[in-house]
């Protein structure tokens, strides 16, 4: 199949693409290096070099014998979509392109601005750009586990049936965040149904959770191919920002009580996830939603895994709790369903202590680089 | 009281900037003139010339004694809205600043990149201004009951509470609208909301109906005072377009089967809604939302009544039945709560034969200005 893959640069662009075409897929991939500008501007280091689209392209062709088109560019410039869309025709679209962060996007106004503003305008262009170049293709658009919040009821996947006073809607599930990131994931969704609904569009909105890991069949390969890693607070995910602070000996740092439950996955799993969805398309006219998760886990929970993986290598890891900068619910019932990847056949890669020892271990292969006064950035929600 | 009024040269803002300033308010306005230019370059005249923001309130002046500050600028501007905020220093902000009309949103890429721009960017814009100049400061948004769609199930005031699997949750009630101009009024929605939470703003939601008439207390007094007037089928409302269209000889054009319903208002009622809003703040952190309307009526019943109004004065109203541009239920159940605003004080205008003798005579007076070939404008949403 086409794919199209915007953001292709990124922590989960570039392993996407790469998975895709170990498969025999034709993929592109599409990208403006935001995420590297904003963490340059920033003076936010990855633990490790990566080279840019075209070197990994490159590099990747050598060692696979598959081609990987290469367009950069920034998708919020119509012309720049126009092209990318005509020279790719394809058959499926998936949509990273989007700033990711939530401490990023509360960092000030400029950063809130250019969230809103890239995220939305990003998937309005993707969703004209399918509508004037390719109506039958397939969008699968990441969206996230936030966009639902910390509801007090179960979260079902993607809808909600209402019995009110007598008579029965089926809703979108209602979404309510807790950054503002998050909420451009929840107007993405919006924007996406309401041309879902008029248009007959088909789109796949995946619902994940948090992120851990680097390691894949391909990035294993070789180290230039493995995705960018950030520890710090404002891009870096939560269990890879233990492990390096683990490695570094830094306290892990955990925000309040530590209750906060979400659903995670390794990044093996999101790359299986996206494949499905991709070889399996939703049909015309379908907002079709999987809650892409493979567990549960309290910021607690993952503190002693890291934890006691540590101590399998005499890592002696400390964990603090700090004052909470978000504004979110410490301590609340949290139950997601999560089938609808499974009924797929995602065969899920649970969080062992031999993945936190690998992580570890090429953690500590890079503990020089690690940059201590880069992990707490001091972005206050409030 | 300081009210700052975004969008104060509209259809609505400027009789709102009148009538608080009657009742004694400080007013100021701002307003780029987006709606007069976006008429200009689609060729869409109003029924009768309408002074500029400067010479309006400098004729308010005249009449009034009362002093009106006009700020033009754009409020995606930055700087603009920063200007504005500090010289204005307000205690409510009445957020009108938006592109207003369904169709306009659908009319092609181009326009429904503006629309979602504009309206999400000044609503960001506003949020930040609050935030940073006057934290205490309540925004009155102008939402619409148009965000709710046509749901099967009675329509709330803002919130839906949900019983599910044996447990409750509070929910902001579940919208999903027909146009791209209503869904970034949900989009507006989402993004208020989040605010509210994060950072305790004080907002209130105006889910306003189609409004319909020009003559308010203060309008009354001078032509020239009177909000402009669209009757294409762009950006004209459905009851003022069928007011004209009866005058110019021309059929009242009802899409499809016309068992559309929705909730409607006067513009008095407008003007008094929005004051009651502004005279009694939200709380802090609260997002107070309205359902702003005074009664229902059908496509078919308000042609019905102009048909009827028109035989009084031998106007031969002709009723027909056009294929329908837009994806709409024709047909559905529709039953929205509207006590807020009644509990607050409003004392409903409703639709009588003497209002829409009224505006068949205002109407009949500038005749000779009606092009009818600017009625259809064949903006399809599909």
């Amino acid at each position: 199949m086409r794919v199209l893959i915007l953001g292709g640069d990124g922590y989960l662009g570039w392993p996407t693409a790469m998975h895709l075409s170990a498969r025999g897929h034709e993929v592109a991939v599409a990208d403006n290096y935001l995420r590297r500008n904003l963490c340059q501007e920033l003076q936010l280091e990855f633990l490790h070099d990566v080279p840019d689209l075209t070197k990994r392209a490159d590099l990747w062709q050598s060692i696979s014998g598959h081609k990987i088109a290469v367009h950069v560019g920034d998708l919020n410039d119509w012309d720049f979509v126009a092209e990318v869309f005509q020279k790719s025709s394809p058959q499926a679209i998936i949509h990273y392109a989007e700033q990711p962060a939530a401490p990023y996007s509360m960092l000030d106004r400029q950063a809130a601005t250019l969230t809103l503003s890239n995220n939305l305008m990003v998937t309005a262009n993707v969703i004209f750009a399918v509508r004037e170049y390719c109506p039958d293709a397939h969008i699968v658009k990441l969206g996230t586990m936030g966009e639902y919040g910390t509801p007090n009821i179960d979260i079902e996947e993607g809808w909600l049936e209402v019995a009110h006073k007598g008579r029965q809607q089926k809703f979108l599930y209602p979404r309510q965040a807790s950054s503002l990131y998050h909420t451009t994931k929840i107007m993405d969704t919006d924007l996406l149904w309401f041309y879902v609904r008029t248009w007959g569009l088909r789109v796949t909105d995946l619902m994940q959770g948090p992120v851990y890991g680097m390691f894949t069949d391909e990035s294993s390969q070789d180290d230039r191919l493995l995705p960018f890693f950030n520890y710090d607070e404002i891009f870096g995910t939560v269990l890879n920002r233990f492990v390096v602070q683990a490695v570094a000996g830094y306290p892990l740092t955990v925000y309040g009580k530590g209750g906060q439950t979400r659903g995670y996955l390794n990044i093996k799993d999101t790359l299986n996830c996206v494949r499905l969805a991709v070889e399996n398309p939703a049909d015309p006219g379908e907002l079709r939603i999987f809650n892409q998760f493979t567990e549960t886990f309290s910021v607690n929970d993952l503190a002693e895994k890291v934890r006691e993986a540590g101590k399998q290598v005499q890592l002696n890891v400390q964990i603090e709790h700090i004052e909470n900068p978000r504004t979110e619910a410490e301590e609340h019932y949290y139950n997601p369903v999560h089938t609808g990847l499974l009924d797929l056949g995602l065969t899920p890669h649970y969080l062992s202590e031999e993945v936190l020892l690998d992580m570890i271990e090429f953690v500590m292969r890079h503990k020089s680089s690690i940059q201590t006064d880069q992990m707490l950035r001091n972005v206050k929600w409030n």
